[in-house]
């Protein structure tokens, strides 16, 4: 039987296990977490609205589900010659047809101090890092009972940067004003620095123009054409050489390939991505596909949302399957399904293909339904319904946090003044 | 206004702060973290049951519907001349009525290696170690396909550790079997070792013999009478010297005050506990209540359960109630309620008084519904009795394991072969 490696339990990753699930291969499904985490609804966790196993799933049962199996580890290396896959640890994974779809990392541009100052929302981990940081500097804030302030910074105006500042916002607006009393709303700054002149660059103009409109009525401080030259502990420098005090300051500006990439020896380009043609196959490869975000397809990276993944992995597994059954592979189309970003409660954004718009109530309702479809499992589905209505629905003055550990003293100490 | 400081967010302190609603003093409640915790469901967010946020709930949204506030910090000293509390960092709070329900921490009698290479099962944090290093061990033992195999060792038959076993033990009996391709079920050993001869020791006999039965049904391995002597990184030393090869080793034996009770300077009994009379004050401090596992009632221990905290910490309560009032306090009286614990699904023992006693699916319900109604909060309510409703009823034999990161590559090596 022919082996199937699928590196990345991502979106791309999991959409190529449900394609190869009737192709006759072995499937193995590698993953560095015993998880796949649904990314979209991250920032949720990190505001404390969402439960993290709400918005993970274990990727074994995923895999059972579609007769594919398990295996956990990073890739350190891939030797093309032998076909093998090297984990860490250093046990070899043998494969006939592989797929690379385990996504990109945080990507500082090269920004001093971004790196070792700034906390990132791309993982699990991440989410619970920043919810457990903003909790502690909301502590000692209310420890100082009416004095000084906290300044959250998010740098980059894309989808996780404006979805995370809406969501500070109504936790500062809602929860913060009902559960500290000793604070008052006014002491907490989140301000969000966008390098370009807009926010939510790719999605039409009149979904910029309200994303910001809702986020400055939010009165979260926007700033557009606002670049970052360095970070450190308790300031972000800007591009004209002011400093802004900053308490938690959350990078948001992009992404690149993980350095394990570089070790693989395939063609990478623009960010580290591997380079593929527009049948997602590698240069010389022809038993290597790669699919998400980490692919660049005739040197164009997609847009690093679900759909454009959810796409390559399934256009990738097909091809892998016609390859099994002695088929040509088929060049990939991509088919635009729209885009779609919330900024609070029945405050979403909706762009549709033909020009089709939506914003508000409905929006935010198709955003809530649409994430409770995508996520995988009934009951994550269930329980993400029932946290989120509960943040935005029933109790949308309530505050009944979820909450964990604060950091340790010094991560404490670093994060606050 | 008298200010009333609780000191501890368990089931003593939070009944404390509710019998206060009313008493015209200004209650704060202090405690190190955030959060309160539902310990007797600890065991099922260990074995991927249970969400963490589904057993603890954000202290500040407690207090502020009880007309108290909320202070987070550690006592390190208390200062009974000034009558001030002297927190970590430094910070003092002043109090006219002192009530200290901080609880107790794990006892490991002097065990050598017990600290050092132990898991315990007592805080939020404790129960997500377990799950990830229990998952880890999985894991590790399915890269192995086919060899090895993986044993976990519970050291302690109260009900902390019989709730543990069965709780691995269905994960083991349905969860591995069908997420764990690579496993079968009889490379995992689920060992529980009691030091006494008998299993649930404060209970009558009749439900002791079916934690027994129910356990070894469930092939759970369990050693009466046996003492351990050392613990290692692999392996247990038991009374008699044998060795038990251990992977994972989990300390239920034993609870003590934490070392910081006894910089307190208060009279201190057995475990630790804080001495009180039967009005529950502190000879000497006639301000001083101590309530819940840390008192120490004319120098017996209440059972560390639910009921006796909460009994304990209402009377002190309103005792302080009285003497805001100008009365008299009163002495404190137990009333039982009887016990529970659970094996696994549709089977439970509950202890009731008058000699009444359920076991079986009867009992199971109980305890369900009892635990429901005991958690804070409709959402966790909820959340709970959907995911236990998940793990037990609807898909018994699925595994939809609530999962998160792995311990990084040093724990994980320190707990596998």
């Amino acid at each position: 039987m022919s082996r199937v490696v699928v590196v990345g339990a991502g979106f791309a990753g999991m959409a190529a296990v449900r394609e190869l699930r009737e192709s006759g291969g072995q499937v193995t499904l590698v993953d560095r977490h015993i998880y796949s985490t649904f990314q979209p609804l991250l920032y949720q966790v990190a505001t404390g609205g969402l439960n993290p196993g709400d918005i993970v799933y274990p990727t074994r049962n995923f895999v059972r589900r579609h007769g594919a199996r398990f295996r956990r580890g990073s890739v350190t290396a891939i030797d093309t010659h032998a076909r093998e896959l090297v984990l860490d640890g250093g046990a070899r994974l043998g494969y006939d047809y592989l797929l690379l779809a385990s996504g990109v990392t945080t990507n500082y541009f090269g920004v001093p101090g971004a790196a070792e100052h700034t906390m990132a929302l791309y993982t699990r981990q991440e989410a619970i890092i920043l919810r457990d940081c903003l909790m502690a500097g909301l502590e000692a804030l209310a420890a100082r009972t009416g004095t000084g302030d906290l300044t959250a910074v998010i740098v980059g105006g894309g989808a996780t940067g404006v979805e995370t500042a809406g969501a500070m916002a109504e936790l500062r607006n809602a929860a913060v004003k009902t559960a500290f009393p000793e604070i008052t709303p006014r002491q907490v700054n989140i301000m969000l620095l966008e390098q370009g002149p807009e926010l939510l660059a790719p999605s039409p103009p009149r979904l910029r123009r309200y994303a910001l409109a809702q986020l400055r009525k939010r009165e979260v401080q926007v700033r557009l054409d606002t670049a970052v030259r360095e970070v450190t502990p308790h300031t972000v420098v800007l591009g004209d050489n002011t400093m802004l005090r900053a308490d938690l300051t959350i990078w948001a500006a992009g992404v690149t390939a993980s350095t394990a990439v570089h070790k693989w020896g395939l063609p990478q380009g623009r960010g580290g991505r591997i380079f593929v043609d527009d049948h997602l196959r590698v240069a010389g490869h022809p038993e290597i596909f790669a699919a998400g975000d980490l692919a660049l397809i005739d040197g164009q990276p997609l847009a690093q949302q679900a759909q454009p993944a959810i796409q390559t992995g399934t256009h990738a597994g097909r091809q892998i399957r016609h390859l099994l059954a002695g088929q040509a592979t088929q060049p990939f189309h991509y088919r635009d399904k729209g885009s779609m970003a919330t900024i609070g409660r029945n405050a979403a954004v909706v762009a549709l293909p033909h020009g089709v718009r939506l914003s508000g109530a409905l929006a935010w309702l198709a955003w809530l339904g649409l994430h409770i479809i995508m996520l995988l499992g009934n009951r994550n589905r269930l329980s993400t319904l029932l946290n989120l209505s509960w943040r935005y629905l029933a109790w949308p003055s309530g505050n009944s946090l979820i909450v964990g550990d604060l950091p340790d003293q010094d991560q404490h100490d670093r994060h606050e003044t």
